[in-house]
């Protein structure tokens, strides 16, 4: 059985990405993304074009027992998961204090902290009893500063930060490498971003940002830092680090 | 009508403290925790008994309404409410990940962040009609870095600080000063790290820690700074700081 | 003899009005700035006219001996420095990389890094001696975020950083409080902020600036907490805290 | 003519390692040390045995003109520095305040912080002239949080860390890539680490660390995170990260 990359929201941005980049690498990439079910089976159609191995699962990660149910099934069937992705967001755009409902709140919680907690987990013991694995964590600014009209995100995403830290300080000593990815800018995503925006607006965007169209950041450069980052000998973890574009500011020089 | 100081979370440690000091400056206190009727009589009588103002009620705020109810109910009968602290902790003690339940960690979350949306969400409006108002927060090593076994408080408090961010960047400007106080260190507090360790543990340690008995933080004395930064001067306000007693270390120094 | 807070940087903003503030609470503030005797005079009789109790001496904080001789005078002379304040800048304003010499990087470092050393290792031991004693550093927003072109400022005001956090590690514990106050945004004062931007042009800044004219940091309320600080009781000790008005945005959500 | 990887500060650890991993890439790697010309040469046979492209040059980082020169002769004559690695450390070991003399201050400073400052200089106006480029800097715990006795390393490396967002900030835009690389622990490098524990230390410590003898940071490992950052596609660039073994505690958590 080949080693597993399990990965929690893949649409054809990071997520999809990485499964691809994994699946190259001989993984058997398990995408999971909560619905289009055609942009699923493209995925896994593009990557077993390729050679690869790759499943695909609809899973609605607000439901419960929905993750442990697919790590357990992924586990028994699959092979085991050496390396789990939780790639999803929280974002829903910049929203004022009275215009954020309690259920905005809370959801951005459930995705973007607690469906953490829920992933680790269930994988964590595996990987403990195996003595190795990687957990990779898509985060955003928002981890570490907040913005007017981010109260749901920055309040997700700050915790999401910090359970990477204290799942760190549990695990790394057993053999489990966290990685808590800074994604600071842009990503050139057509199921994240270019819905937010709408397809004339993404359009414009990718047009004029950066030199030579890459100002936006390329998932499929992206993924080769998250692969980089799963293959680092234990005896040299990255627990945090940044990516944006050459062309972007940091956010801490907005 | 006199101003209120609404203190959630207000034991014989800091929240009493505090109410206690607003109310020698005049300020209406109005203190409000979860349980121990005797002992919020007890914190309502010395501040009466002192020649100041207190109201005392016991509130839930892990359910529903309660805080939107008597934020309502303060405004109606008692006073504009000029300071509003959340006080309330979310520690549980150091927890492997495979002992932290989903009930603890949903618990941490709706205790450390969730009920501050909630107090932020009631309040802010009335202090922006206002054009003034101050949110002191309390909050906790964790929401800088996750140690071991933190995992449900350090998710807790680290959304905690990224809101106090988000809620500053809105309404700083509309005048409402949020202030995110990070207590780093041992408090000297009955109700909670009393009961936490046991009194004759509590005790042990009052007499062990620092030079003449204050290596502890004492209650009374953060309070004055509590006061200090609700004082400020809107030209000049104090966003984040740290609370520790001299005989301790930095959380960076550990 | 009265207790000294010894002012390194004292012109008619920040410094000037901290030395003031301390001579209202019964302080012997004896001021120190490199130039402009007669400025010099104005803040030493200023206070003196209020009753209050002052000396004035101008002094090259980038010469050899300078700082540490004052500081043996003023303990001969005067009386024990029981608060000393950094208050010298290093902002030169932007200068891309090749227009910043290596001579104002080196000058970068004397100023905003070197001297404060300097200042340290004369009146620690003297602290260290007497068990107590406070240093208040101010700082910049160059301290946490290094921005294009502040190449030079920015390296000396994170070395400030980390040495003010060197020294509490070492000094707290002997009750020597060290607090490093960032300060993130224009402060009205016509000795720095008003000569570099030129009177007009600080004028028209001083009248756009926020609602009622207190969108610039007013140094009068600065001072206020730099009082406070130093009056924390030794259990209650602030390391680090902003000071930004009311009506700006704070340097992460630029 | 090769690109060049140019490596100030190549002793047996990071620095020779990141230069023989680059010139396994095709790089000619230029390594320059202060002395141990019998290490030096060692360093480039090594290389060259490999099959690979290999320069040594003694040089003292503290005096002046000799990065400069370094730099202009390499560009002249051996091709264009494509990436830049800044690898000087500048820790003493812990030194109580007073007996961390000025001179020591100053060096720390000098080699930490002033010596970055100059290589920028000579390389960014080359590197943004061809419009890319890569400067590596290897950094410290000390760079984000000052422990007792670290003065002038804690001084020298928060500037360090701050001009390096600086640069970033002018430079990346125009493709020259600065990243700085956090070593959050001890690493396996017999010229730095071994010379200041002493052989007996050193090798007790190696064999203590970790599971299977790498818990401490291998040099050659480290050796490929560099490397990957350098080849990062622009549009994903990192500019901070950490790096320990999965056996040491972050430094949050100590």
């Amino acid at each position: 059985m080949q080693p597993v990359c399990l990965v929690i929201g893949a649409g054809a941005g990071i997520g999809g990405n990485v499964g691809k980049r994994f699946a190259q690498a001989g993984y058997h990439a398990v995408l999971c993304r909560r619905s289009d079910q055609d942009g699923l089976n493209k995925l896994v159609s593009d990557i077993e074009s390729e050679g690869g191995l790759a499943s695909g699962f609809l899973l609605d990660a607000t439901k419960d027992g929905t993750i442990e149910e697919r790590v357990a099934a992924v586990e028994a069937d699959l092979g085991p998961i050496e390396v789990a992705l939780y790639n999803l967001g929280a974002q829903i755009g910049n929203r004022a204090l009275t215009e954020t409902s309690y259920k905005a709140f809370e959801l951005g919680w459930r995705l973007g902290n607690f469906g953490l907690f829920r992933l680790a987990s269930a994988v964590c013991p595996l990987m403990e009893e195996r003595g190795k694995g990687t957990i990779l964590v898509t985060s955003a600014t928002s981890a570490v500063r907040g913005n007017a009209g981010q109260h749901s995100h920055a309040a997700a995403m700050g915790g999401r930060r910090m359970l990477c830290q204290s799942l760190n300080a549990e695990f790394a000593a057993k053999g489990i490498h966290v990685a808590h990815i800074l994604v600071d800018g842009a990503v050139d995503a057509p199921d994240t971003l270019g819905k937010m925006l709408g397809a004339e607006q993404y359009q414009r965007m990718r047009e004029e940002r950066g030199m030579e169209h890459d100002g936006m950041m390329l998932p499929a450069k992206m993924a080769e830092t998250y692969f980089h980052i799963a293959q680092q000998h234990r005896s040299t973890w990255t627990h945090e680090l940044d990516l944006r574009s050459f062309s972007d500011l940091a956010w801490w020089n907005h």
